[in-house]
């Protein structure tokens, strides 16, 4: 079976791409070539391709042999697809459609249907308003890059409903801990919070203490994604999308849960001045049912306490 | 100002073209430069640029000067896109894609903001169930065509939201009387039909006689796209889209329209056998609340004898 995922030299990616290099036997059959994509190689060990997927000819070493399991990725993160218009049309929309049409065609050309799965985000919905959200809740992006992942489910909707791909789409919330100061994501302050408390160092926060956000640590991120390569399709909607399971919980309810992990006085140079434009974008997220996506078995960090322990800082 | 028309050679199209070359100033300024874009050209005067939207070359032409209003109208048919699933992806989503990309480009390149009409259709909606349907109903399409418009409505969104186009997306539904036979529409038998009448001709229609459509005639949707092209965009919500106000009858309600207008004889040898694939898709529309875009100043067929008159047959 060939595999390949896209951004593999990424934060999430290459937890999935260590995961299955790890156990080749992970995704039902066994797996002769794990083939990692990315601008330049990351440290799992499989058989790096390194280019642009804005490059056409990069494009075409991925399809060189034909595509069984296809994890895209890859994505320029939501902040800097804002400032950066067309860089992020051809990373997050042009060559997202490049390559779920290059898997349609060689289904077509008599190829496997390929696997597909596609990480979106919680970006694709847009603004929430104040009531509990579920996959049902209408998508009305409000950045382009949240345009651009809803564009590519509904793409992959589409050539799934074809039978040319076998697609899903996974609804992302902020994932944490990425490094400290994450270039190009509004949400880094996630992030952020959780390294300061480890190293006890100050910490200006750029949302209020009463903030609600939607919380995923990496490690339920990438079961997520394996999950999604192993599930039953035939268990989901038309859209093929599934808004993950995340922990909603406050900034209040973190600062209490890094207190009781690292302390006290860890904590107690973190402080709060809240950017209108932040607060506005990741302060304000209502409750989340998750009660779709845990009946499809996939995995939520249950409370504070795990998501602090998953985040494994 | 310079206006480009795509798709000018069409059966709605070259009645926007018209329209506009007996009247230049009809968009508010002088037009200085008809182009007219489709594979070959059509009867209208003015500046013809034949090609293929899917040749970059072509594009490019289209571009040579700044684009100030730009009537998007060209499509694959839904029927033909779903048969021939690379050329409607080519025309209907890739070239779609890099004409409004051209277009941001355009304004980020300082030229000026295009004014952008779309023609979308009601099939980026899908199966619309028993309830009466709004602009607010879901989109979920059951169709390439559909997904593709679907795809290209956000993408207008998204670009009329960072103020580098300013697009709006006009659904229409199926809209007569084309001509007898047209191809590659799976709902050609609405305008068939008409001609039947007409001709005083034999005719099976593959829907039953309890059939519910929405119509609009071609007058009506010229008069519409041009609306769109002068409208005042600040009246409109963030997705840009208008779901055009059609006119709900059955095919009975029709047939009774056409035996009053044409005689009881002309409709005598029209005939109902129904498709059950053509039923399903096109046959069993809900009721329309049509009071948004009415709001708006946009036009319909007020009733069956009106519809019959404006088709002019």
């Amino acid at each position: 079976m060939r595999v390949v995922i896209t951004g593999a030299a990424g934060f999430v990616a290459s937890g999935v791409a260590d995961a299955i290099a790890n156990d080749l036997n992970c995704l039902g059959a066994p797996i002769t070539d794990l083939v990692l994509a990315d601008i330049s190689s990351g440290t799992t060990k499989g058989h790096w391709i390194t280019g642009d997927l804005s490059d056409p000819t990069h494009i075409a070493e991925l399809f060189a042999e034909p595509i069984d399991v296809f994890l895209h990725l890859a994505s320029l993160p939501g902040g800097m697809a804002e400032t950066h218009p067309a860089l992020g049309r051809a990373v997050n929309l042009t060559a997202s459609l490049a390559l779920m049409g290059g898997l349609a065609q060689q289904c077509r050309d008599n190829g496997p249907k390929a696997r597909v799965v596609f990480a979106s985000s919680i970006a694709a919905m847009g603004a929430l308003g104040p009531h509990t959200v579920d996959e049902t809740h209408p998508a009305a992006p409000n950045s382009s890059y949240g345009a651009h992942k809803q564009m590519i489910e509904i793409h992959i909707a589409d050539l799934s409903r074809r039978k040319e791909i076998d697609g899903i789409s996974l609804r992302l919330p902020g994932i944490v801990a990425r490094p400290f100061g994450a270039l190009g994501f509004g949400s880094a302050f996630m992030s952020d919070l959780f390294h300061a408390a480890a190293a006890a160092k100050p910490y200006s926060c750029p949302v209020s203490q009463e903030a609600t956000i939607w919380w995923m640590s990496r490690v339920i991120a990438i079961d997520n994604i394996l999950h999604a390569a192993r599930l039953d399709t035939a268990i989901l909607n038309p859209d093929r999308m599934v808004l993950l399971p995340a922990l909603f919980a406050s900034m209040n309810d973190v600062m209490g849960g890094l207190a009781d992990h690292y302390g006290t006085t860890a904590v107690s140079q973190i402080s709060f001045s809240p950017d209108p434009r932040i607060e506005a974008l990741f302060g304000s997220y209502p409750l989340i049912n998750n009660a779709t996506a845990l009946g499809y078995d996939f995995g939520m960090d249950v409370d504070v306490a795990t998501l602090i322990k998953n985040t494994g800082i």
